[in-house]
């Protein structure tokens, strides 16, 4: 056997654009023992809804323990696309159960959406800074991102009917990962029309919708959209993360390749888990558990709002900036012109205190005065501890 | 609102490549009550460890909720990776716990592979038959497959060295989907020879190995390829596909691309599944299990051999032809030259029998004249019912 022989392993083109993520690479530095992290997107784990897993898992594993175990349809778990539907219908879209698809978790739908509608070279019109994950989903697919431009409240209408001939809009109107952002009504309204004058697709990302805090966010942009609305959600925020149960609705012009799509890649997404989430969305649980979820985090963001304002250095106009969010997990602050969050980062570690630095959401990089703080992880005494630590290192770069 | 305008939706090219699966749509009309399956690969649902998954759901619950419910690593759980390296060293492959995967199915690997290796036109060198799940997983990156030329013991070395060029060749050695065929150690490890003379990468997929009837099957090719090897593997078929739970073994070189493919599909899989398996695994409950599973498979292996012996007819050359698996799920059946299994799948259907036409598996097409049989999912007397109803329409015909 000559095993000093090698084989010739080539990678595919698209595999330059895999990169090692720079948010978990820094998540690596920043799980030390008795570091306050602000950095990771963890939704606290006190919200879990442990008992009711519980009771779902002997429900499931007592009523249908043989369907549970299977191979199943890819399409997914014919009552919980239908729970997903009426959660859709109850947001102001048009949606059926035909035309739902059960994700592994929306990060999948990101997969999905860039496997059947991007080539090599094709223009994904994205919002600056926007979700990480959907600009590494996108990526192996080789499009070009441009960036659209925008104000406080959100893309530009016209900016959006410029990008006609982009293969899609990825849009993040509600509590946008990572600044928090939340478009207003008139807004959304304005975007849909505009994205129908120029016949350019919209495929829209909601996965903080139910974490509101003060008022729930406007209809989505999709729902001005009719049939046409490719939107994608998930149960990470709501349940649990660890569960990887996400959805999308598509066109039903969409939906097949969608579907084959998602068969290649997976057959289909845990049938277990699937059912074990049907199982507890049943109970009717789920409103009072957001609630819960709600006021916690409510009472988390109040906690990083007076934290920021009590200890930041040198707030306002051409120093720190930071708006509160109305809902989602994080605050984005904006640091004087010429300072470098990731040249702070180690510098914030030493000090027991983690950030994600902002220039890593913007497809075009830069912006490196820019952070993300999350809220939802860790609890308030400790966030208030985190932002005194912060703010002594920015008081003294 | 103007919901007439309509939104310019574009397929990627290689969404042409996605289709229907052919074995799906023809399961729908397979799925009629009343109607003999031997046409799914659905293993038993008699084999489910149902208490010992009820046992695990209480103790990740109870013992970890905040850890199983949570974001993970996207390499996977630890301890279910320390487990996947030591069990493939006791098969003879060289493995390491930092080289394993975590994979939603082993499709999901077939994915990563696909998507990490395959540029347009790049070829893949596979067995003909072939596994069709690989030939759906691979086809959106639009490789070129070409068959590799065999005998009863497998693809031929010489063939294999001759594939060189290829970006690997996609090989199953033990009781393939679909014929059954369980590759000799010495054609395994000419297998290995030939690919390292020739530099040609192997992707080596073994879902059936634990599922032997006669004797376990040699050491996989990989074996023979020291730290180069790249092999998937499944628990879908040794406790349950609905958890969705697969692994894949890679040279150190590939494994970074593959984990940032991984991260960017799915960010990891369910963290409660792996889990859950782990903490059955470690009840140590496996190898009693997979036992009671080959006994099972065995008998049902056995009624169909002497259910098919009765009842076919014009059996041997020129008339219907099979050999008797020594593991896996299927038997491969020859008709006579000039019979085509498709059309006579309906007359099949309206005898209360269904089966997977033979052609579908073979990347090339054509051989209309073969058929696959599975004998895990029904039990002995159904199996015999199926076949000797199978033989009247092959009779007739």
């Amino acid at each position: 056997m000559t095993t000093a022989m090698s084989l010739n392993w080539t990678l595919a083109r698209r595999a330059d654009r895999l990169n090692p993520s720079t948010i978990r690479e820094l998540l690596k530095l920043t799980e030390r023992p008795g570091i306050i992290s602000l950095a990771g997107g963890l939704p606290s784990a006190d919200t879990f809804p442990v008992a009711e897993l519980r009771q779902a898992c002997e429900a499931v594993l007592t009523t249908a323990p043989r369907e549970a175990l299977q191979y199943a349809a890819s399409e997914g778990f014919g009552p919980l696309r239908e729970w997903v539907a009426a959660e859709l219908e109850s947001q102001g879209l048009k949606a059926d159960p035909a035309r739902v698809l059960i994700t592994s978790g929306s990060q999948q739908g990101l997969d999905l959406v860039g496997k059947v509608l991007l080539d090599p070279g094709s223009a994904v019109a994205v919002e600056s800074p926007t979700y990480l994950g959907a600009l590494q989903a996108f990526a192996p697919y080789e499009p070009v991102f441009t960036s659209l431009a925008g104000d406080d409240e959100g893309p530009l209408p016209a900016v959006l009917a410029a990008a006609r001939g982009a293969r899609f809009a990825y849009l993040l109107p509600s509590f946008q990962n990572p600044t928090g952002r939340c478009l207003s009504a008139p807004r959304r309204q304005a975007l849909a029309a505009a994205a129908l004058q120029a016949g350019l697709p919209v495929v829209e990302d909601n996965p903080y919708g139910e974490l509101w805090y003060d008022a729930p966010p406007p209809p989505p942009i999709a729902a001005g959209l009719g049939d046409q609305a490719l939107v994608l959600g998930s149960f990470s925020k709501v349940l649990a993360p660890g569960l990887r149960l996400g959805y999308l609705l598509a066109p039903a012009a969409l939906y097949p390749k969608l579907l084959q799509a998602k068969q290649a890649a997976d057959l289909h997404t845990p049938t277990f888990n699937q059912r074990l989430v049907h199982h507890v969305l049943s109970t009717g649980m789920l409103p009072a558990h957001v609630a819960a979820t709600r006021a916690r985090y409510r009472v988390q963001r109040d906690a990083m709002a007076a934290a920021l304002q009590a200890h930041m250095p040198h707030q306002g106009p051409g120093g720190v900036r930071w708006q509160v969010p109305q809902g989602g997990m994080f605050f984005w602050l904006t640091l004087p012109e010429g300072m470098d969050a990731t040249a702070l980062l180690p510098q914030a570690v030493a000090a027991g205190v983690a950030f994600v630095p902002g220039s890593t959401f913007f497809p075009e990089g830069g912006h490196g005065n820019t952070l993300r703080l999350s809220f939802v992880t860790v609890p308030p005494d400790r966030i208030e501890a985190g932002i005194a630590a912060l703010a002594g290192v920015l008081r003294t770069a």
